[in-house]
């Protein structure tokens, strides 16, 4: 199973990489713009978003080129949105995934623009979702609303005022969670219900597949909050004790490691009970949950 | 027919201002956020590309109501573009309409995130749009494709890297036009077309929205450079002489005030022969073109 796992994995990120370089390499605009936008888009990362977005879809009988492009408008939303929470005026990061940031590489102007472009581009790509005969644009358009949604003032863009205006002061576990909830959480929500929401999935399956993923978003930073005290800069890109260097709350502060480790293996267990109705179908969403504590970036 | 028309604006920009009002102010969202979205948001302004795309969509028999939600996509995707032109790392401005720049008021990162927050949320107003009974779900998908290329790196954002990159350098005639024509005609263009779009207006009709809406562009920005250096500043409520100091190509440097004002006539009638199949019922497009070369800020 676990070979059958990678052998997916490594399937379906290959067909994401080439969608997003076929996305954006025909772009007619100012050369150096598009560089800046595929620099970061093109950077490696796990494409968990867009998977998860596949993975949901085929649950309900769609394939991987039904919905490569709300796959890739997540993942194009996710990009940037680390393109300018890299920014000097917000977490001023120089290294990301082991690479200098974009702002370091093409200036603060560029980085800002190439991250609008992205999410412009984001929704440019629902658009195109509409024209997916087994999609059509009234599935598109509620999926469009769900990322736009989950990635606005009332998601992720909100979580990460709230990120920052907690910085150097200590939040307790519900306000920890608030942030993570709409920081990365509602990008994880939004990909697995559009992979459901694209494929014509029910009220109820579309339910059971948010809850499993704001379980699956709640694992995941946590192990997050794990790596950055346990993990190996060199294998996650950016610098270890970086949250406790900025004194944030973090899972492992307010637990400490193992109680931090507990409670991601906890999460997952939510997440994977939520998957029990969908059968042996459900297995690569439960392997994308296990994996996630499993991981050593 | 002036009294006539300056009614119908006032009218027409009530509307849309409530709309804005309506769309932003229950977001559960950071209170702060929401606050610099509003700041920049309903800081007045003359709600142009609103009402171009509810003039157009007149034309072919609807009403205000059935295009708000995409006129006021419009407007938030013009003032985010404000806010982030503004940061220090492009223009650096202080002033806006008379007003601190939301930055200046805000902080940066707010600034950036705030924009971030107006983008997406234009098209979480696309995806409602499709909710309107007499538009539906086909005709705001091509709505929405419009904006975001116009919006994006072909658009809009590109348009704004030209102009960053002739920054102390003279642009010719043509590539002044180009710069224009993508940073400020490409919205300008999407306005006309959507409300055209939105009302299921034929390909004829579409392509000569978008050839009026072209010209009106242009002379819109030959007017905004004219403005820079005869306008009182308490009227446009910027600095006057901004792009001298700036050593930018304008159409005053290429042609002098004299000059520029022909041509900006001259686009006005070219906009205006784009019209005449329409009849009477062109009259409001037609007042907004030669509203254009008649304003004061």
């Amino acid at each position: 199973m676990r070979g059958e796992f990678q052998q997916y994995m490594a399937a379906r990120r290959q067909q994401v990489e080439a969608a997003l370089d076929r996305y954006t390499a025909g772009l007619d605009a100012p050369s150096r713009l598009v560089e800046a936008m595929r620099y970061s888009l093109l950077a490696g990362g796990k494409r968990l978003r867009p998977i998860l977005t596949i993975a949901a879809s085929e649950l309900f009988g769609l394939e991987a080129a039904d919905v490569m492009p709300g796959a890739c408008a997540l993942e194009m939303i996710h990009t940037y949105s680390l393109i300018h929470d890299d920014l000097p005026c917000m977490d001023d990061d120089d290294l990301r995934r082991g690479r200098p940031t974009c702002h370091k590489v093409y200036g603060e102007a560029m980085a800002v623009l190439a991250g609008d472009a992205l999410l412009t581009q984001a929704f440019a790509l629902m658009a195109e979702q509409a024209a997916v005969p087994r999609v059509g644009p009234a599935r598109a358009v509620r999926a469009a609303a769900e990322l736009a949604h989950a990635a606005g003032a009332e998601g992720m863009v909100g979580g990460q005022v709230e990120d920052l205006a907690w910085e150097g002061r200590q939040a307790d576990e519900p306000q920890l969670r608030r942030i993570h909830s709409l920081k990365t959480g509602a990008l994880f929500r939004a990909a697995v219900r559009m992979g459901g929401i694209l494929a014509g999935a029910g009220e109820e399956d579309l339910d059971r597949l948010g809850r499993y993923a704001t379980h699956f978003g709640l694992a995941f930073q946590i192990w997050d909050d794990v790596l950055d005290v346990t993990g190996d800069a060199a294998l996650t890109g950016k610098g270890v004790g970086r949250d406790a260097r900025l004194d944030k709350s973090t899972y492992v502060t307010l637990h400490g490691v193992e109680g931090a480790r507990e409670r991601a293996y906890q999460a997952v267990r939510l997440a994977l009970e939520e998957l029990e109705p969908f059968g042996g179908a459900g297995w690569v969403l439960r392997a994308l949950a296990e994996s996630v504590v499993d991981r050593v970036a």
